[in-house]
C-alpha cells in the first residue's frame, strides 16, 4: 500500500489522473471488459448503497413509492416525442435479435440470422417513454391521481468518453416519473424533488450545490423546465449533480393519457421526472480527496472509525485487541461502524495508509502505553489532526467528532465554492476568469440561444444554470451588450 | 372492487387464470409494451423491497459484501465454459449496435449500420462469465481469498412462454459469486447458502421447503453440484425456489483464475453462485392466497394492519379517524406498518374487499357503538376470523395476532405439503398419483439420465432434487428396477 500510495498521482499535477488512480486504488471501481462500463467495486458499492438508503427514506418521505419498468424499449417509442428522440434516440444500446446458435461451419457461438426481432428494442436510456406508455392504463380520472413513482435501475448511454462514475455507458440511478392534475401542482413537485436532492447533497455528501433553472438549450429533452443542482469540483470545474423536469403535458400528449378532471372534462396529464445516478460518486470523490486519498463524511463513510492495534507479539495483539473490542462494542451500540484491523501481516504504518486511501473518517490507534495510560490516538481523516485522549468519554468523543468532521467537510467545500463565484461585466473578464481562475462566472446573459452557442464555442464554458435565487437586477449581456434582467452562472464543466 | 372481485377467477376452476388475475388486480404486476417483460407495480414492488432487505440483512451476515457487474458480456466470454455456452448463450437479447439515426428517406428512427459493435454484446442472463473474468485481476495469492461478492441485478433470458413472476424474459435478482481457496470450502459455502434461502423462504416467505441436491440433468450450466430448495404450491405442482451451485474450478479454468496457494504453488480457485429472483413473488402468492385474494404473511406484508372508520357523516368520521389515530400511532412505535383508509367515495364493503385482495393480515374496523364501547373489530386474512376485542391492550394483541398469522399460514402450507409428498414403489402408482393427487413423488430412481429423462417424456414429471436428508434405503428403481440407494422426490413443476 505505502508502494502502492506513492503511485497515486498528485492532484496539482494531473488532476484528472488523480481522480483516476482514486477511483481505482481506494478500491471503489474499475474500468470492466465492456467497453465503458465499470464494475462497482465492494467499497465503492458500499457507499453507493448508503446514497441510496438515504435518498430512498427521502423520497418515501415525501410520499413516493418505487416500481419497476422494463430495460427494453420498443423503438417505435422514441419517435413519438418530438424533442426526446433527438436527445436520446441516438447513442445506445440496440437489442436486434434473440438467439444465438453455434456456428454450422466451426466459427464458435454466433448471432442466429433466423431470431431477429421485428422491431428492434433499446435498452433504456432513461424511462419516460415506457412508463408514460404505461401510465395510460392506470389514469382514468382525477382521483388516479397524482402517480408518484421512483425507479431505481441501470441505464445505458453509449458514451464515446467514458469516465468512471461521471460518465460511463451504463450507469446506476433512481427516475421519478410523477403524474398530476395541473401544472401548478406538477411545477411544485419537480421544484420539491430538486430541494430534496439539493438537502442530500449538501447534508450526506458535504457538497454544497447551486439549485437553478437550465437555459432552453440545456433543458432535458422533451422538458418545459429542468431544475438543477450544480456543485463546484476542486479544479474548478461544475458537475451536475442532479436534475428536476417540469415536462408539461408533452409526454401525455405523446402517449395519449388523458384524465377526466373534477369538472367531468378529459384533460392531458401533468408530468415531471427527476434523477440522480452513480456520477454523485464521482462529485463526492471530487469533492473533499487530497493527496493521501479518499475524505469521506462520516453520513455515507461505509467504516465510520477504523481500531489499529500497536504492538509486538501476538500476546500484546491479544491484549490491546481486547479491549479494543470492548470500545468497539461501546461504538457499535450507537450505530457507528467501526472496524477492527488485527491483521498481523502488514506494519500499521501501512494500515494507516490504507484507511487515510480509503477515506475512513476516524483512526484509533492504540499500543501498550496507552494501555497503561489509559489513553488511544485519534486522528481525524479531514484534517489528519491527531491527539492522544482518555479512554473514558471516547465513545461520545467520537459521536462529535463524527458530527464535527460531517460538518466541517461541508464548510471547507462551502468556503472553496464561494470563494470561486466570480461577478464578471465583461466578456474580456469572463474568458480571463474562465482562464486564471476556473469555478463559476456570475454575469449578465441576453437570454438568447445564438450568444450561448457562441459562448461555449469559444470558451467551452456554459449557463449551469439561472439560480433560483438569482435577485433581479439590470445589466447588459457580456457578449451581445444587449440588456438582461438577472445574472446567471456560467462554468466549464464535466 | 366488489365488481372487479367478482372478477377474479375460482381457484378451483382455473388455477392459472386465478394466478394471473390475482396478480394483475391486487396490483402486483403487469405485462408491459415488450415481449415477455412485466411492470412490477408499487404494491408488488414494496412486497420484493422487503425481500430484498431481509436477504441482504441475511447474505451481510453471513460475511458477503454487495458489488455491481456490467449488464452486457462479450458473445465471447460464454464459449470459455463448454457447458455453460450450451445452457445460456442460447435465447438471449443480443445488443448488435450502438447507434440510431434519423432515416434519410423519411422512415423514422431506424438503426446506424455504420454503428455495428465488432462483437456483439449479450444482456446477462447470468454474470459468471464477466464476474470471472474480473476476478481474475483481483486474486494473486491466498490472502486475496475468499471473496464474497453478491450482486442485486436485472437480467434477461428469452423465455417464449412468459407468465408474470414466475418466467419473465427480464426478471430481477441477486446472484452471489464466491471465490474460495479449498474444495470444501466452497462446498460448505453453496451448502450455507441454500439453507440462507431456506431460512428465508420457510420464516419470511412461510413457504416450507425441501432441501436437495439437483440430479446431473438438472445442474446448472457450468456447475458441479446444484443444491436447490423446492416448494409445493397449492395446485400439487412443485416450484424451484432458489438454487447454490458449487462450480468447482470450472470457471476458474475457463478465465484463468489461479492464485498461488499456503505452499508458494499456483492453483485454480474454486467457485460458487447462488441465487434467487422475483420468482419467488410467484411462490409467495400461489402458496397462500385464495378466492378472496391475496394473503401475505406479516413479515412481507407492506401494509401489516389496515384501519377503516364505520361512520355516518363527515362528524362521525372525523371522530372515529381521531382515535384510530392514537391507535396507529401505538402500534407504530412497535414498528407495525398501519394505514388508516378514511376515503369519504368508496363504501366500507369496498374497502373490505380491497383489502383482503391485497392480503393485508389484520384489518380493524371501528364505528361509533364500538367508540362508546370502548371495542374494536379485528379480522384476520388468513383465516377471515371476526371478533370484537377490547380497545384496551390492541397493541398487544396485534403483535400477537401477526405472530400467530405468519405462523398459522407456515403451518397450513406445511401440512398441505407434507400430505402431498407420497411414497410410492412401482411406476403404475408414480403415474396414478401424479395425475390424481399431485406433488411430490418420493420414489427409488437407478441414478441414469437414461431413466429421469425417459420418465419426463412420459409423464412430464422431472426429479426436483435428491433431498438431503434421504435416508439411505435400498430399493429398486420404479422405472428400470435396477437397484437404487435412497429415494428422490419426482414432482410436474412450474
Amino acid at each position: 500500500m505505502a508502494k502502492e500510495l506513492k503511485e497515486l498521482t498528485n492532484r496539482e499535477t494531473n488532476y484528472s489522473q488523480w481522480y483516476n488512480d482514486l477511483v481505482v486504488k481506494a478500491g471503489l471501481a474499475e474500468s470492466s471488459a465492456v467497453r465503458g462500463c465499470m464494475v462497482i467495486k465492494p467499497y465503492g458499492y458500499a457507499i453507493w448503497e448508503k446514497m441510496h438508503d438515504a435518498l430512498d427514506k427521502m423520497f418515501k418521505d415525501t410520499g413516493h413509492v418505487n416500481a419497476y419498468f422494463p430495460l427494453f424499449i420498443p423503438k417505435s417509442f422514441f419517435s413519438k416525442e418530438a424533442h426526446h428522440v433527438e436527445g436520446f434516440a441516438k447513442e445506445c444500446a440496440v437489442v436486434t435479435h434473440y438467439r444465438l446458435k453455434n456456428d454450422p461451419y466451426g466459427g464458435g457461438v454466433v448471432v442466429d440470422p433466423d431470431a431477429k426481432l421485428e422491431e428492434e428494442l433499446i435498452v433504456r436510456p432513461t424511462s419516460e417513454t415506457i412508463i408514460w406508455n404505461t401510465y395510460k392504463n392506470w389514469i382514468q380520472s382525477y382521483r388516479d391521481l397524482p402517480i408518484l413513482c421512483n425507479q431505481w435501475a441501470n441505464v445505458v448511454r453509449w458514451e464515446m468518453r467514458t469516465r468512471l462514475f461521471l460518465r460511463t455507458a451504463e450507469f446506476l440511478w433512481q427516475e421519478g416519473h410523477t403524474a398530476h392534475e395541473t401544472r401548478e401542482e406538477a411545477i411544485a413537485e419537480a421544484e420539491k424533488m430538486i430541494h430534496v436532492y439539493a438537502d442530500f447533497v449538501e447534508n450526506f455528501m458535504g457538497v454544497p450545490v447551486i439549485v437553478g433553472h437550465k437555459s432552453p438549450n440545456e433543458r432535458f429533452a422533451g422538458a418545459e423546465d429542468t431544475l438543477t443542482i450544480e456543485a463546484l469540483m476542486q479544479d474548478g470545474k461544475a458537475l451536475q449533480s442532479g436534475t428536476s423536469h417540469f415536462l408539461g403535458q408533452n409526454f401525455a400528449k405523446a402517449f395519449d393519457v388523458q384524465y377526466t378532471n373534477r369538472e367531468g372534462k378529459l384533460e392531458y396529464v401533468w408530468a415531471t421526472s427527476w434523477g440522480v445516478s452513480t456520477r454523485l460518486m464521482g462529485a463526492l470523490i471530487m469533492a473533499h480527496s487530497d493527496n493521501n486519498g479518499l475524505v469521506l463524511p462520516p453520513k455515507l463513510a461505509p467504516i465510520q472509525v477504523v481500531m489499529i492495534p500497536i504492538y509486538k507479539g501476538a500476546e500484546e495483539l491479544a491484549t490491546i485487541t481486547a479491549r479494543l473490542e470492548e470500545m468497539a462494542a461501546e461504538l457499535r451500540s450507537r450505530g457507528i461502524s467501526v472496524k477492527i484491523d488485527d491483521r498481523d501481516n502488514v506494519r500499521s504504518g501501512f494500515k494507516f495508509a490504507e484507511y487515510e486511501l480509503k477515506g475512513v473518517p476516524v483512526r484509533l490507534a492504540m499500543g501498550p502505553r496507552d494501555m497503561a495510560g489509559g489513553t488511544i490516538e485519534v486522528v481525524r481523516r479531514d484534517t489528519l489532526d491527531k491527539e492522544s485522549v482518555p479512554q473514558q468519554g471516547l465513545t461520545e468523543r467520537v459521536e462529535g467528532l463524527l458530527e464535527q468532521i460531517q460538518q466541517n467537510i461541508y464548510d471547507k467545500a462551502k468556503r472553496f465554492r464561494d470563494s470561486m463565484i466570480t461577478p464578471v461585466e465583461s466578456y474580456e473578464e469572463f474568458k480571463r476568469v474562465l482562464d486564471e481562475k476556473g469555478g463559476f462566472v456570475l454575469c449578465h446573459w441576453d437570454g438568447t440561444v445564438e450568444t450561448e452557442v457562441a459562448i461555449k464555442e469559444e470558451t467551452k464554458a456554459t449557463i449551469r444554470c439561472i439560480p433560483v435565487d438569482a435577485p433581479e437586477e439590470e445589466g447588459v449581456c457580456i457578449y451581445s451588450g444587449k440588456p438582461s434582467h438577472r445574472r446567471v452562472l456560467f462554468a466549464r464543466s464535466y
